[in-house]
């Protein structure tokens, strides 16, 4: 396997066409934070499976389509050269291009704000990028969430754009625990377990799973061991939680818990025991916050894609550096400071 | 008419009341990025005309008391001098001045806040204006959306703020191309675009927009031609989307359109094809971010000002200076760090 | 009292048991900006007498729980020991347990949640800590909003964590000012004044009131002042704009507004004439901004909790050291610049 890596990395690095490739196999990778081409193979594949099983080829189509388009819009802004070959310019719009055609019905209008959608997602990753990089934190993929919420927001006000699947915009009510669920059997619990990793790439499917975790697995042993176990705690928690049954069966309550534990027990931080336990608390954490954007969300009728994770990881990736809050005293200098 | 301006300049350096009109006027031509007294005087004969044909003359009058206020806000906190002579105090406040008639009905408790708005907007644009700083960013009108839409909001709360036009709140619905849309006659779409550049001032008036196009051309023939495309390819892209036609032809479409068209190809970077190429993608994103802002703040029932053109220029601007983001590796030193 | 203050601190510096309670009675006093444990021991005091006088003693028993979390994951993450020490890391955690049991209803999920919310308190404060460092500006309570809305939320969405009292979530609507609303006595007018300083604690009794008042006048005669105005701006800006009487009799308009006028007119700025009208404009805008979030986030059902302060006192303190906006100008070098 490594050999073949290294043979394919060595013939990209000569031939122009495979660099291309290359580049945009390493961007669908690191949607998972995978700097692997071959990982990358594997999550595109989890995605057209997903979209060949659910009759929406349109879905492959588009994430291929929203992939290249980011990754030439940072071309032609030039974008750093270093940091393109890394593919850190295509996770976020291989995302969009997945979601776009999830959410609203094919047609002209959804392939144009798709397309248009693409390219600003590599703007919005340079933005976010900047932004984030005063404080040593990567951008993770708000700009996939952003750009996004952008786009099918806008099915609410243009004609153009019909819904496929999304809202009806509603209230958020409390929901009652009935005492009377029915219960999930050890089968129920493995295909909703498997569904967390294939939710990353909003691909409603147990095989996707599969195909999401060997490709970490061939990449780095431990970012699959987190994202099991991510998926699992997901689980857990929003069963004891008491979360609707159809959100945690659909692998709902998982894939941001997913992204937090590989983000923070595998690729952020150097794994250890306490760094596992620091993880283990975001990811129960970014549970909570997937039910609770849920409901803050639910009055404007649109998913909340990955932002539970985004949210969550960047609160527990900020401390990092400075552990050492402004104290509650007097501020020096500036407005109404003493005159010299 | 340079000369016209020189002799004023001149007169306004030695005159502290000249000087004082000076920087007000150059706050109102400040809201279209213009550094010029007399284009600041077009943009408030704008509002004027617009106010005065609508039958809403606490319109203007808010306009200009908000401008001075705030302005006088920036003396009082000692601001930069330089800056406060570019009359980048009075911006903000001007469309403060402008949207609370507009939304809120005349009376006391209307003026109260209106008042305390115009000062506070100028608290805010210091507040905004250091925090963008950080990454060389300008801090646009958001400081004049932000002081509004906390201040027009209030009147869901305050039974002495009675609304003039605004909301009802109501959860977004998907609208349904009919396909028996009336037909807009070239008149129609000649008004539509001129709403535009007149919306940029809450005003829905078209003789409004000649002005501002003029008031623009008069200090910049540049950042008038990106108004004038900004506004039609606003038009375009709604109607080709299928925007509702009353948002359309009252040039709701166009004021956020207009003023990113200018900012990122007339004002912020160089003109050039790659750069007019660029703002034409945030020009059109700004188009999309408008119908997803109206959507998403229909549950709230007030109006998006400019929002979309701040968030979408923020985004096309902070790029600029830096084309690299974070990796997805290990993080250096702090938390968790190995001791030494 | 400043000997005994000095007696306890000497004997804590030696003892790590005492030094724990001190951490902690000093977390519980900077939640109004005083790191002083008698303080603390005062505002505990006032939630305590709360929950006791409304039969739930549940709320000071988180209270007590998450301000004892919040420090203990302090000290775990290794976090700055001086600090720490000025138990900035408790009074996040205070709040937290304090919220928790008063919106939801008490139950094994409810208190695993707590504990989880506690924890998450102080990262939280960490990462709101880094990024607002940038700009010499505290984190505030915003670390308690953040994290309790996150939780509370979740009732929305998670079947075993029933809502004692919150929302439900609707849509807000204009309220018609009757002009036949009842007079307030002086006695009421006192009585809501009291209960200002008490609902930072989030607790409705206006013993609490005056426990609260204390605690200040031992630590800060300029605090209790500031305390004491900012409770009476709030009530008389707020029955002026024609706020709903429930809310102000429950002084639900003068917490944000006693946090914002200590916090701008006693702690972080000199006090100065100046700075106290600089102190009453910010307070007079937090009362706007408490009606504006009170209707933005009537749609989905929870509480403002601090935000209004935390957003005033965020405005009002960033202008401090720098007064100088972005101009409205060609940005140099970056993304399109020419080449040299």
């Amino acid at each position: 396997m490594s050999d073949a890596l290294s043979t394919w990395t060595n013939a990209a690095s000569k031939n122009p066409v495979l660099r291309f490739i290359d580049i945009n196999l390493r961007g669908a990778g690191q949607v998972i934070f995978q700097n692997n081409p071959l990982t990358g193979l594997f999550f595109l594949a989890a995605i057209v499976w997903g979209a060949i099983a659910g009759g929406q080829i349109d879905i492959a189509i588009g994430a291929v389509v929203a992939l290249v388009i980011a990754t030439v819009t940072a071309i032609i802004l030039e974008a750093d050269e270093a940091t393109l070959q890394q593919g850190l310019f295509g996770f976020n719009g291989v995302l969009v291009g997945a979601a776009v055609p999830t959410f609203l019905a094919d047609g002209a209008a959804m392939w144009f704000i798709l397309v248009v959608g693409a390219a600003v997602s590599t703007v919005v990753m340079l933005a976010v990028s900047k932004v984030m990089k005063t404080w040593e934190t990567p951008a993770l993929t708000f700009p996939f969430v952003l750009t996004t919420w952008f786009l099918v927001l806008g099915a609410y006000s243009f004609g153009h754009l019909p819904i496929a699947s999304m809202g009806p915009p509603a209230l958020p009510h409390a929901v009652a625990a009935t005492g009377a669920e029915p219960a999930l059997t050890a089968v129920d619990l493995f295909v909703a377990w498997l569904k967390g990793p294939a939710q990353v790439f909003l691909i409603n499917n147990p095989v996707s799973g599969v195909l999401v975790l060997v490709g970490l697995l061939i990449s780095s042993p431990f970012a699959a061991l987190f994202a099991a176990l991510g998926a699992a705690v997901a689980l857990a928690v929003s069963l004891v939680l008491g979360a609707s049954l159809g959100s945690v069966t659909a692998g709902l309550y998982g894939f941001s818990a997913v992204l937090t534990a590989v983000a923070l027990g595998a690729v952020f931080y150097a794994p250890s025991l306490r760094v596992t336990l620091f993880a283990l608390l975001g990811t129960i954490f970014t549970v909570l916050v997937q039910g609770a954007l849920d409901a803050a969300i639910a009055p404007i009728g649109i998913p909340t894609f990955t932002a539970p994770f985004v949210f969550v990881t960047w609160l527990f990736l900020l401390p990092k550096a400075d552990l050492k809050p402004h104290p509650h005293g007097r501020m020096q200098g500036g407005l109404f400071a003493k005159k010299p």
